[in-house]
């Protein structure tokens, strides 16, 4: 069967996966678990495998970082599992029950999104992360991961599509995409396939934006801003910047904008200035500042740039208004903070900056899934339709309205024989909402 | 100023629209209404001078009344509005409040989409509509009418574009586009638009959909089903099959194909085919269908046709199962219901159909935002991410993530320092959804 094939039956197959009880998904994930455990051994293996075909390769040392699976990154990737078959079900939960009239019944009611094409390049617990997440809601995924991990991802799919059987959950809920020109085909089959989430560099991901008409959710550019208020607390300022800029540099959620107030005490300010320098961040401003404080210039893109390495640009800008500007116009709507000890301008930030994460206090690597207690992600979506931000279950489920009468028409309602009275009834809300 | 530079505007001040009081906007709704029925004479007039050159121009009588504004239409429009007020503000809203550890809490928070671009053909009050609705929702809206109610836009624009101002939101809160050219514009402003609903025909809706990289919201085709099951109550059959293909030919949401199951009973279904002989509707079948019943044949494209007259497809199936084959395979994903007395039919029906609406013995004419009780709908959504179905309030919003911490540091996560409680707080949940 080839690819295309293979995705025409998951689409066909897609409702009764939707309808799959809890129980069968959950237990799909508690014998994924017990999988990956029991098969550790042979997945260090394939990813030693993965790890000498990079070293051949000539990949960097972060690459390599990125790459390498050990036991705490298998004690995460468990960790992630059992939060998510603590999480309630998503799926059938009502969240709108009205009656439109006597014996008229509107309710709206969570389903899954139904076929996912999701498509990632290197890191090894990507997959495992997916999968357990299109499980848990209920969806149909095509799996494309990179190269770099094929190994791995072999060895992973196998485990997760056995234990996807065993829980008796259709067999072709997974799909397991090889090679490029499987991408090629997935990217074009917009009647069977509802969205793609592509998970990878910024050219990665525009490619494949370009390169179909179904919907793609996830982000090109993650330019995330730290903004320190006047009235910021020196003793978090230090902290907050190096762990924003330095926990991960090559992430999206990354810091690589400072946006200081012109009136940050200046003590305060040279000793965070000093900090970066001992922190060997190299500091990007303009003209003034590199004339004042020695800092290198900006490139090309101004402010408009995402470093991913050790590298930060810097501006000062007169209150939070200006930061907010700022923001709103160089930014790329992922995640910005406010360091602040005064709580208007804190509310004014959280309001008026047009982000998927907008924080106060905090470091701006916090925007992700496991942090939001997701469970997993499938991404970190900067598009302001459907999800923001962190992508978890929540991200991976839709609607439909159903409507329940006794023979009702519209005629009657038309002609003033029959009245609608909007009657809202019980509600039923997830208490912890995934 | 220009389209281009009004909209770059618009968007500019669109957090200020967002952070604006559920008073202020209500009050412009309140002001709106009261201006439309005291300037309802000259509504009225222009409405005729619409009428006239529609006339001139050789308009349908389809089109004709369609294009008709009157004391009836204008009392919808206000209870509209009324409804719209009585709705709980949906900006604000808090979905999810999570506190992730000792004092570092995460919340989800409605806001609007933000800046819309909304193109609307012939139907007097669609402008009305769609800017109330944006108002209520704290988004901008850029609107284009269509040529046949220009002078009748013209009034209506004036009045809502008064009723923004004296409520003291943002002046530019709603940009009026007056031709082609300013369409052409506003479809390449991505960085500006965050969202295009075309409201249309399926060729209109289609060609927007091809020229724009903004996301667009909308439908193309309304391929709706109704399945007569073998236990269907031949009493409610006819009115509903009636209503759901005449009460509206013209209308998305009218039923295009009748799934008749091939063991309900020979004379309930002789009776109802003469009820549609009487009813003047024209019925398609196959070729079975075509020598049997005398029906005319199907068109090039089959089953997967709109009529949007009084003509019909039907085809006689086994049972629920292939019923809903059919609906998944060759509908549009709009609105299908199902005629039964079989509770189990029933709810295979409801939960194996992937529409944005599935109805139970109930016309597909309900499938509209007034008849949901959303007061106003800006149109229906037939895509799966973001909005489905009627699209009223609820579909106008997105949400941000706020993150409120104390100088929390990802790294002492990493560390292990710290670790995550996840405990979700008292959740906010608006008693009757919009």
């Amino acid at each position: 069967m080839d690819i295309r094939e293979k995705i025409m039956q998951m689409k066909a197959m897609a409702p009764n996966m939707a309808a799959s009880s809890h129980d069968k998904r959950n237990q799909a994930l508690s014998i994924a678990k017990q999988r990956l455990l029991e098969e550790k051994e042979a997945i260090f293996l394939a990813n030693k495998t993965d790890m000498e075909a990079a070293e051949a390769d000539g990949a960097t040392d972060a690459l390599k970082k990125r790459l390498r699976f050990d036991e705490a990154k298998l004690a995460d990737v468990c960790r992630g599992i059992d939060r998510l078959i603590e999480l309630p079900d998503p799926i059938g939960n009502i969240e709108l029950c009205r009656e439109l009239d006597e014996g008229l019944v509107l309710k709206r009611i969570c389903v899954p999104i139904g076929v996912l094409g999701v498509i990632f390049e290197a890191r090894p617990d990507a997959l495992v992360q997916i999968a357990s997440l299109c499980i848990k809601s209920g969806n149909c995924a095509v799996l494309k991961g990179g190269s770099e991990t094929k190994a791995t991802n072999a060895i992973w799919f196998s485990l997760m599509e056995e234990a996807v059987v065993s829980a008796e959950l259709p067999a072709l809920a997974l799909v397991q995409a090889d090679s490029h020109s499987d991408i090629d085909e997935l990217l074009t089959l917009d009647e069977a396939v509802d969205l793609i989430i592509p998970r990878g560099s910024n050219g990665f991901v525009r490619y494949i934006m370009e390169h179909t008409s179904i919907p793609v959710m996830g982000h090109a550019d993650g330019i995330c801003h730290m903004y320190i208020d006047k009235t910021a607390d020196p003793g978090k300022v230090i902290p907050l910047v190096l762990d924003g800029k330095l926990q991960y540099t090559a992430a999206c959620n990354a810091t690589e904008t400072l946006l200081i107030d012109r009136d940050y005490p200046a003590e305060a300010r040279d000793a965070l200035f000093d900090a970066l320098r001992k922190a060997n961040i190299t500091v990007h401003g303009d003209e003034k500042l590199v004339d004042a404080f020695g800092f290198l210039p900006l490139g090309e893109d101004g402010f408009a740039h995402e470093y991913l390495e050790p590298e930060l640009s810097v501006r000062f800008v007169d209150g939070v208004e200006e930061a907010v500007d700022h923001i709103n116009t160089y930014g790329s709507h992922h995640t910005d903070a406010i360091l602040s000890e005064d709580p208007d301008a804190c509310d004014y930030f959280l309001k008026m900056v047009d982000s998927a994460g907008v924080y106060q206090n905090a470091s701006t690597r916090f925007s992700d899934g496991f942090r939001y207690g997701f469970g997993a992600e499938v991404g970190i979506s900067t598009g302001k339709l459907h999800a923001r931000g962190p992508v978890g279950l929540f991200g991976l489920c839709t609607y439909k309205y159903t409507l329940v009468g006794d023979g009702h028409i519209v005629g009657d309602y038309a002609s003033g024989k029959a009245a609608f009275h909007f009657r809202d009834l019980s509600l039923v809300i997830l208490a912890d909402n995934p």
